[in-house]
């Protein structure tokens, strides 16, 4: 591109948003969070699910005490989401964060099946973070004092070679963070010869775990959704299944602030883990368990509630999916890729100018998830990726926002172009 | 006693309790679980309370995600349970003992507030643990490799020469566990003077922390109730307030499954508290905190909640100790408080009777609590307490149990006089 070019589309983007910071916005697309109207969809959970009696089928009383893994309905609910079997999963509260920053706090502090020792009682504890990623899982570590090794994305999931060599060679590799399906933010879902080779891994530590966060396991945007293999399935066929730990939640099915979380991993995991539990709690909120195997009936129920929720947000996808196409495609100035599902366009700028676009927005009232959130440290080696949240904003709202972000984008490629 | 009272004690005893065998009894008192009929009391919580809309009253929905301390109505709701102001509290999840041991895993894993390094970098960590006491708290220390050193009640709580020497000797002690109402099991509040000398504590570990589980603080039995002196505002007036952390629940006022759990704490200690948890969690239910709030409107609205379970708790209370006055106390084969509060009545047997004690009750369809289970490690060392806990089961059934533990508590004394 010329200068005289850049220059020109500078001036056009730059009077564009002048026009654009007079609105006075107030949009807030930092976080994947449901709109109203997808919490709508689940109300009549909370008003027409207990009003008979609060049984469990086997006749426990959930409102008192007792029953650590959940009941069984509860169970039945959700074993489908992670595909795993009775004694492979235990329903936690609200909180799938919970329930993974919970298993990492008790590897520190008490390890995990088969290991010699707890994490913190080595020198150090490392975990490999592909990036982009999810904020909140490399805040975990950082709080935990776990060095983080970024590993970075293909276009099939983390790179493998680079994933099988690190944890070969270094015993203090004591996990890796995955969110395979839809990952956050990149929108990609591993593919079947990835995950086998997940579950062929062969760590030098032998109490390493793949952390397999499964959040948009059934959160499909389109008719030709994608399909991520079993890793729990394959892990039993290398006699490796002890390696994984998986997770998923309702939070963006029922309630973000009510829904229940769910753990997944062997038989032996599972009872592992109940061990050291038992001394956490008596049990999670059985009456919500209730309510949700009510609500739903069984995990059809789930899929036909899901595709209420993506008659609501897959046409804000196609908002920001077509304003990209139709303001940033023909400049060149950044890429993304249109996913099949989850909760985020993940977008990536020319290097350099994230933060920039970011601080742009922010001035005109729109914020975004904070630039070089998707690393761990909160550092974009390359300043460029923006993890675009637009589920929670209206149709109408997320258009300007997708207005302001393209005319930041323009704006930040272009001052750095001229640099 | 001559031994031919005691032979024929023993004799009526053994024709007694065959005949209670022959019952066939299936009757569990080994936790102190609420009644049925108490869980019916707050039964319309479950459908009447979100059923016009799910917005806090400024404006939060409750469904959605953050907030992580809890929204307002229930902060204020919870706060005089503790007697705590707005910027001392935080409302969790549905178990006070998660709480209480996710701070106890913090507080190994990452400090507290004002110290200079994770408990678990010390070469041992010890806590106190005043004895009997409550089998979950102890049992979170031996989870996590804590030594427990055991402290004798006195008549007003905790034997405090011995705690002040301890803490302010050894720079290992890092805690101590307190149910200073009514406490589990003995039933004692601590006196004024008592809750005094725990505010003025000067440990020689900075940060050593007080463990304040208040959670009988709403549950009285007669028309004297007790009353605990508030530890945190005396701790104040020493300038020691960074030194306490108060726990509770609703667990016996609303649902032992699906209530709040509640911690208090000095503002300082609180915003730390916060700023450790939010790696942990988004937020804890608000649609469950939006549901208590609304059903019970104010703390006033607890209380008159407490007396309808005091009405139906009450009466099994009178069982217990009237039994017990019956057909123990004109043989002095033991002792026990009746306690103006609380979920239990402790009986102190001979000395090396109270497993012999269990196992006859065992054996004749009586569950009781665990010999020794109110010791640090399960281990009573005159081998004499049990936890009776009669709130679960009907006034009949009741009745007939405490028949059968006065019969199994004859049967025991007998035999160990006769050694």
């Amino acid at each position: 591109m010329e200068q005289n070019q850049i220059l020109e589309i500078k001036a056009k983007a730059e009077k564009e948003y002048e026009a654009l910071c007079a609105k006075g916005l107030k949009l807030d697309m930092s976080r994947g969070k449901p709109a109203p109207a997808q919490l709508d969809l689940s109300l009549d959970m909370l008003t027409h699910c207990l009003d008979g009696e609060c049984f469990s089928e086997n006749g426990t009383d959930c409102r008192n005490y007792g029953v650590l893994d959940g009941i069984e309905e509860a169970k039945r609910l959700c074993m489908p989401m992670l595909g795993v079997g009775h004694d492979e999963i235990i329903i936690g509260g609200n909180s799938s964060l919970q329930l993974m920053y919970d298993t990492i706090a008790r590897a520190m502090l008490l390890g995990v099946l088969g290991g010699d020792k707890p994490w913190s009682k080595n020198e150090k504890v490392k975990f490999l973070c592909p990036a982009p990623g999810y904020d909140r899982h490399f805040a975990i570590c950082q709080s935990m004092g776990i060095e983080m090794i970024t590993v970075p994305y293909k276009a099939d999931g983390p790179d493998m070679d680079m994933v099988e060599k690190l944890v070969s060679e270094d015993e203090l590799i004591k996990g890796i963070w995955c969110v395979p399906m839809y990952s956050n933010p990149e929108g990609i879902t591993y593919s079947d010869e990835v995950v086998r080779r997940f579950a062929n891994l062969s760590p030098k530590a032998k109490d390493f775990r793949i952390f397999w966060d499964n959040a948009y396991c059934v959160h499909h945007l389109t008719d030709t959704p994608d399909h991520l293999l079993n890793l729990l399935e394959e892990a039993k066929k290398t006699g490796k299944e002890d390696m994984v730990f998986m997770f998923t939640s309702t939070s963006k099915i029922s309630f973000p602030g009510g829904g229940l979380a769910v753990i997944g991993a062997s038989a032996a995991n599972i009872n592992f883990i109940k061990s050291q539990m038992t001394y956490q709690t008596i049990g999670y909120d059985k009456l919500n368990q209730l309510r949700h195997a009510r609500f739903f009936g069984d995990f059809e129920g789930i899929k036909a509630h899901m595709l209420k929720h993506r008659a609501i947000i897959a046409p804000k996808f196609e908002v920001v999916i077509n304003t990209l196409e139709k303001e940033i495609a023909p400049t060149g100035f950044g890429s993304w890729h249109n996913p099949n599902g989850g909760y985020f366009v993940s977008f990536n700028g020319l290097p350099g100018t994230a933060k920039r676009t970011v601080e742009l927005c922010k001035n005109a009232g729109v914020v975004l998830t904070g630039a070089g959130a998707t690393y761990p440290y909160g550092i974009d080696p390359e300043d460029k990726n923006i993890r675009i949240a637009p589920t929670y904003p209206s149709v109408e709202e997320l258009q300007t926002a997708m207005e302001v972000f393209c005319v930041a984008v323009k704006i930040a490629a272009c001052e750095s172009l001229l640099k």
